[in-house]
């Protein structure tokens, strides 16, 4: 394959298949959310260069796809667009433009291609679909169990059997740190390091712990409290700070908002942090048999819509990895759709699409052979190719008789039809 | 409205209803092209700018967006990636990229945004969808016959009542110059002119040809035929040369195709020329009561895909204009979606929050109050805002009666219901 014909390093051509499997997963996601009035938003491809400038960290801004300036100006060889880096920056936007036009809270959702200069790679694409929901302008931990139930339905919706919400608090976290005498300005890096107790082993942790400045005896009481099945331990320390036991009281919340979900559905989690810092009060993290890593994050974030140019508000939601759950379930619905009806032509031609039109108006996916051949056999091997179900068979015999032939590809049988009956006889 | 708030020029932020209007509109497209067979494609937002590189015209090219090379190239200020012009280039990209691993002939329809960097105007944007529908890879009649037959059901669908497709030959037109002596240098203009004659009065038409160097006699008689109602003139000329009468047997061919259409459906229209010169064989154009200008064309354009990158192959389709078809429905359809019920929160959190998920799973849009006002007044507001169709209350009284007050908003009534019968109450 010549490079040139190929899609743009890092994205991809969807053909038929590919996007009837997407578009039923994003219809079943957006039906989830509808139930729960959450309204879609859609922005623009691409927002003014400053919308997203100095708003993400230095690594996202090295990712971001600049449009150079149009006419007189592209030979400045300056950007002035710059495509969308993900859905929150746009919501952040969007708060600012239509304020109180927007129902309060505005509980949104978008389901839409986000772009990123990142280096390709095994499941890391330049142009992907991201899922979000979220709630601007409530405070109520009501809202943030309502991520949680909507998610749950999405997930359940889109077939993933065996999942957990793992849960935490920001507020809880900075307890922690409080409770061990840790120093403000290192919480950051052994949050960092606790983070990795899904992948790392505890000795591992303990041992970049050390490494950080901590006391070995304090890095080992640490990490045991995390890690402990029983949550006892760790909500002895969070009781002992007025953040910790904020915190606490914030997963407690959470928890007894989601009891109506399965047992053991939502779980409170002390080691588990979200690398984002936005964060700033329940913060969950979705595992799933057979998928890796978390398939949906999120958490409230109540100063980050001003942060990025919008107003002050508090805000919750989350995401739905979609692209990894569709990679995951794509070796399992290879299932194609073919045609319901292929007609074959030997002459009669307006006949034949006169035929086709009335299998297409009650609904049947109905193709009329297009090539040049006039050999059945030819126009059989088209009909098997477009895996259709049944061939219609319109020959000169046929056309004398005022029949058609009907042939099930599957069994091979052929039935003779009078053409009236057709579309009766295949509604069955 | 501050400027840095609104999205960027030529391009517009959909909310709620808009996303849901849209969709709706896709979809219907989408399921009638799928019943005639097509395939969806879907390439992504942009391609090597090379794909487009001498692919369109002048004007064409000007109107491209183009993405700045990342990381260190992009001081360069060099583009080497170019937003998505339209839906045909990529079309001709992917015919080549994968070859005969397509269907064939292939049948594909493309819903989605292209971008250009046009003036932006009233109806006129810098971000639109475009709908495409083509079949690559067939010469058959058939093919063409397809396009009006599949337009035509997708605009009956789209609630489009009074149209009508004006059909012509590109071998007829240029027979037709043939047959008036006019030199084929001289023809495209000569074809430009005749193609004002939808809006502009016969007269004036003369009067361009003859500045274009036509004598007078010459202009009104081919003025004259083309406008004539009665089509046996210019078929007399048509007749007298080889590609009239090529052209003549295609649109008679399309005729008879789509003589299952209603009577005056399909309409040959001498006059009618269509802009771009890629043509090779049949064109229409669709006009319709209540919209300005054409709401859909296309035609057989057998030698384009391999002008653009692509295989050899003969082609043909059509385009059907959706942004102009939603922009005239407007007005007609502002009916909005508010909430199927809404939930008032006076304590009993999350008896409130199970109660809504109950009936979420019975398909209903249910939304939760996430305000911090304990009084019922305002919590009514809010549903009032939401548009919600009705309303329960539970109150202290009502929790401890285990009953909920059902308001509906239109009438007024209120009814106490047992919490249980909540759920099929509401299913009526």
């Amino acid at each position: 394959m010549a490079k040139a014909a190929e899609p743009p390093s890092g994205t991809r051509d969807f053909l038929a298949d590919d996007v009837r499997r997407r578009k039923a997963a994003f219809d079943t996601v957006s039906a989830v959310f509808e139930r729960y009035g959450f309204d879609p938003l859609e922005t623009p491809a691409f927002e003014r260069l400053e919308v997203f400038a100095g708003k993400l960290g230095d690594d996202a801004s090295a990712l971001i796809f600049k449009i150079l300036k149009r006419g007189v100006h592209e030979a400045s060889g300056e950007a002035d667009l710059a495509l969308r880096y993900d859905h929150t920056v746009p919501l952040a936007r969007v708060m600012g433009t239509y304020g109180s036009k927007l129902p309060s809270p505005y509980k949104r959702y978008a389901i839409g291609p986000v772009w990123r200069a990142d280096r390709p790679a095994q499941g890391r694409f330049r142009e992907f679909v991201q899922c979000d929901l979220d709630t601007v302008g409530s405070s109520s931990p009501l809202a943030d169990a309502e991520t949680l139930w909507a998610i749950n339905d999405a997930l359940i919706a889109l077939g993933v059997a065996d999942f957990r919400f793992l849960v935490n608090s920001r507020q809880a976290l900075h307890g922690l740190l409080e409770a061990y005498g840790i120093p403000e300005e290192a919480g950051t890096k052994v949050l960092g390091s606790l983070d990795k107790l899904d992948k790392a082993t505890p000795d591992a942790v303990i041992a970049e712990l050390a490494d950080r400045g901590l006391a070995t005896e304090t890095a080992e009481s640490l990490v045991g409290d995390v890690i402990a099945t029983d949550t006892d331990r760790i909500r002895k320390q969070l009781d002992t700070t007025e953040r910790g036991r904020a915190g606490l009281a914030e997963v407690d919340k959470l928890v007894e908002l989601t009891a109506g979900l399965p047992s053991g559905r939502v779980v409170f989690t002390p080691r588990m942090v979200r690398g984002l810092d936005y964060y700033t009060g329940p913060i969950f993290e979705v595992t799933a048999a057979g998928y890796p890593g978390s398939i949906s994050s999120g958490g409230r974030y109540d100063g980050l819509v001003a942060k990025l140019g919008g107003p002050d508000m508090p805000a919750c939601g989350g995401s739905i990895g979609l692209e990894r759950i569709l990679a995951g379930q794509a070796a399992a619905d290879a299932e194609a759709a073919g045609l319901d009806v292929a007609l074959t032509v030997l002459g009669a031609e307006d006949e034949v699409l006169r035929l086709a039109n009335r299998l297409r108006a009650q609904g049947l996916r109905t193709g009329v052979y297009l090539g040049t051949s006039g050999k059945l056999a030819r126009q059989l091997k088209w009909a098997n190719d477009q895996r259709a179900r049944t061939v219609l068979i319109y020959g000169p015999a046929e056309q004398e008789a005022g029949e058609v032939t009907v042939r099930d590809m599957t069994s091979g049988e052929q039935t003779r039809v009078p053409v009236d009956d057709v579309p009766a006889h295949l509604q069955r």
